[in-house]
């Protein structure tokens, strides 16, 4: 039987949850991914070695490999100390291999190799990327490193984020989102690694053409002066806004709550409506899978990863997120799930 | 057939050398690693994160690498700029795997898995080795680093070189030459590379001890300062005030000369007398190989290494090398070898 081809596009953390849970499945997995990161340890190695970002593709590297446990781990580990502190090994690794072949992808076709990884990984440019976030006041911030760092956001709110300059699309993204059954947006951050994807405009037309089901996989929660207060249907009508409206066949989100303690963490930090909310059921649209798609147990972090217990930890279940894909690509003659 | 058991003993270059040429028979390999280096890329992580030095030992597990090319020159790749700048990439992957293993000894048996190396490579010693260096002038210099940088050295001379403080021997360098057939000191730096193993007083017991037969490579260039004007004859008796009197079997020595250009070139920076000379013959003591042992090619040098073209050019070649060593486990009824 001919497998089923996936393309992913989004970056982080969510990508590599995502990729987690469906490589267990018999998929032909492509992952697209933001190169507009510039900040910590890519930003750094961005800056001084003038390589493209490394860190969003190797959590999809990491997450794609067959390779041993302990490899996986150590392209995870961060150093602690000294003129190498903050730094990713597995960003050093891309680096460095970035260097060796004389361009991003060899590299990224090498790292293949060595870290045995089942699927594809395609930055969606090869461009330097650099965002330019517009605030409601009309100021102008640059840089992607600016949505995590700068704390005026908070107070001002985001009212658009775009590209610095016009960059080509990767002609492998455009080819896989042609050849695509589905299409998985999310989940991600939204202004970090969802929408920058979204903003290359050869990506946007791709999608726009191609035959592929449109899946979105909504945040489980809001960013304050991001996305403050979002609900559900706000995601999807803000990215239709970029790939044009009714574009999107699947709404795929988190219905189940999570512990009341961790809610109060996140309004403390996030704001009131911190969590996503779910009043979308009721939109005709667009076919929804709904249920719980939060991740139980304690997350565990790479050793040496001094941000880890600064981080989110509401996050999703790379399993229960791999099994709500499955069913809209094994059953999508339904018109919705609640797997609740 | 059982293989042989071979040990080798040095570090840096010279156990690369010696070990790419020896991998391509069939022997049962165990190299035995310097863990004195303090200079540059391993100074600064020795330094910085606490970790062993991981220099020596890279070099020894990319030559019994049966991993692709691309792994190998990735492991040699040197960091040309930013806070980066001079480190090699596969220190730092062998100080991560440290650090996430907990120990050096550890690391190296995940970086053995990883890149598939055939063979043992063990640290002499797993506590932190420091050199300090006698002048002839009764000055003490502390650290190998001063071997390289220190020019005073050049005016005065070397007179010993020992260990700051008593190291415990690895017990696995201790077993591996309790169990040898062949034991391979050299070649390398005689200072840098393999005194410092030899000051090991586990080491030295174990040596005097052993069944093995005991081969060593002269190097080819002398160097001033340290060894000025040695003969062959010089190294193996200084090695064996070390080892025991008499404790070396066989001598392996280069009776090539190499271009005149190349002996000019080496006696502007080490003086008169700068090859090893070959005096050696007549010596009835010990049995001999010699002939032609010089690399005929022009090194090439992994990208991106600055230090490339600063470094020597008369350099052993790995085949010849592992020859002459094949000559005598194979052979080692005759008592010598004219191989020129």
């Amino acid at each position: 039987m001919k497998r089923k081809k996936i393309v992913t596009i989004g970056g982080g953390t969510g990508s590599f949850t995502l990729l987690s849970g469906l490589k267990k499945y018999q998929y032909d997995l492509t992952a697209i991914v933001t190169m507009a990161d510039d900040g910590g340890s890519t930003g750094k190695l961005r800056d001084e070695l003038g390589v493209l970002p490394p860190g969003d593709i190797r959590q999809c590297l990491v997450a794609l490999s067959d390779s041993s446990e302990e490899l996986r781990e150590l392209m995870n580990y961060r150093f602690e100390s000294g003129g190498l502190e903050g730094h990713n090994f597995g960003n050093l690794f891309l680096s460095a291999l970035e260097k060796i072949n004389g361009s991003f992808s060899g590299g990224i076709i090498e790292a293949i190799k060595i870290l045995n990884v089942n699927g594809s990984v395609v930055p969606v440019s090869e461009d330097s990327m650099r965002l330019v976030i517009k605030l409601n006041d009309g100021r102008l911030l640059s840089g992607e490193k600016e949505l995590d760092e700068n704390t005026q956001i908070h107070e001002i709110g985001i009212h658009e984020v775009r590209l610095a300059s016009r960059v080509r699309a990767n002609k492998r993204a455009v080819k896989a989102i042609d050849e695509a059954d589905f299409i998985v947006i999310g989940p991600g951050d939204h202004y970090g690694s969802i929408v920058p994807n979204l903003l290359v405009s050869g990506i946007k037309k791709a999608i726009k053409k191609t035959k592929a089901k449109i899946v979105f996989v909504a945040p489980l929660t809001n960013k304050k002066g991001h996305t403050e207060g979002f609900t559900v249907l706000d995601y999807v009508k803000n990215i239709e806004t970029l790939i044009g409206s009714g574009r999107i066949d699947f709404v795929v989100y988190n219905s189940k709550k999570p512990h009341r303690d961790m809610i109060t963490k996140y309004e403390k930090q996030e704001g009131k409506k911190s969590l996503v909310l779910c009043k979308y059921a009721n939109d005709k649209k667009y076919r929804i899978v709904e249920g719980d798609l939060l991740r139980k147990e304690k997350i565990v972090t790479a050793k040496g990863d001094k941000l880890a217990h600064t981080r989110a930890f509401i996050r999703h279940d790379s399993d229960k997120l791999a099994r709500a894909i499955t069913l809209i690509t094994e059953y999508s003659e339904y018109r919705s799930f609640n797997i609740l």
